[in-house]
């Protein structure tokens, strides 16, 4: 029963501080949106600084554990499943890639830290994923793993504010197609440049 | 002489603009600023809102014209110095990328218009271009225009936003080295998404 309370203030929170600034978003409106009272939100939270930080923290939360998946994977990842994945978690909440770009852009105000914690820790499970499977001689030895984190964050980050330009000229059932098509393409990109570089299919007996 | 003085307004204009609000910017501080009179502003370019949109041209024109080149080119297309070239008109501008996504996010205000129309010419270059190679059967027949333009444009904006970061990160010098290993294997994951599927060196005798 609480949990539910808190699941719904986290969403109403996800909706009213990713869209508009912290400052202009009252406590009784975060309460009203949830259907709860003001008091749950001080009870579980503290304050609107604890629901503002506890709602980043889910909505980063996401993308960390489907980057600490891929980490777990046996195989050489599957790069166009990871990409799809962490799609999907800014199209559910596309306010979210925006405030992501936002906040780094004013590098000022509440959320900021949160992202740049969240950058570091991104950092260090990527770069250690790579060296990995440098190490498991499964992808090219001069493999970096900066820009493969640069690029896997360019490639699922921007078109991700674009969603809505996006389904306004293909509609919504062509937008879909249109992202599935995007991240096919761009994660064998993403996998093309980690890769070995193509030799024969039958392993050579060394 | 006088191209001396529209190009230090259009400087000036480029410093002050694309770092705050169109409103906060007076007439009078884009002449100081350029070392000229208020008078020059309004003989050039009317008032300041034509200041504006004449700098934002020739920022804008500086990655068309790039565009532009590539479409000229008789070979396939050198991807990686392609990006290399967009990413350097970034760097000496770090402001006018921060200024095409703020522009996007916030969807209002002057120059909303302008990077509408620039997105939607950088649109037909690139398909046609991408319409032709296909035709050519340069590339994979399945390879989708607006799938490169969106990788392209997601690959070369997003790190340019992050100069500032990676500098600080990199020193000056080693973000220079960063910057062409991203384009490097950034270039040529584009370059893949769009090249026949590896067949063998020897032309295949049809």
């Amino acid at each position: 029963m609480s949990d539910i309370i808190v699941e719904r203030l986290l969403d109403s929170a996800a909706e009213l501080f990713l869209e508009r600034d912290f400052h202009g978003v009252s406590i009784r409106e975060l309460a009203q949106r949830a259907g709860t009272s003001s008091g749950m939100i001080r009870y579980y939270f503290t304050n609107k600084q604890g629901l503002f930080e506890a709602m980043l923290k889910r909505e980063y939360d996401r993308i960390l554990n489907i980057l600490k998946d891929i980490i777990n994977q046996e195989e050489l990842v599957d790069f166009v499943d990871t990409m799809h994945r962490v799609m999907q978690v800014y199209e559910k909440n596309p306010n979210f890639p925006r405030f992501i770009v936002k906040t780094y852009l004013l590098r000022h105000g509440p959320g900021t830290q949160i992202i740049k914690d969240f950058f570091q820790l991104e950092k260090r499970i990527v770069s250690s994923w790579v060296r990995d499977v440098i190490a498991q001689g499964k992808v090219d030895r001069d493999a970096n793993a900066e820009v493969v984190r640069i690029a896997f964050m360019s490639l699922t980050l921007l078109p991700s504010l674009m969603i809505d330009t996006l389904k306004e000229s293909y509609s919504e059932q062509g937008y879909a197609e249109f992202r599935d098509q995007y991240v096919a393409i761009a994660g064998n990109m993403v996998l093309g440049s980690v890769k070995p570089r193509s030799r024969n299919k039958s392993k050579s007996t060394s």
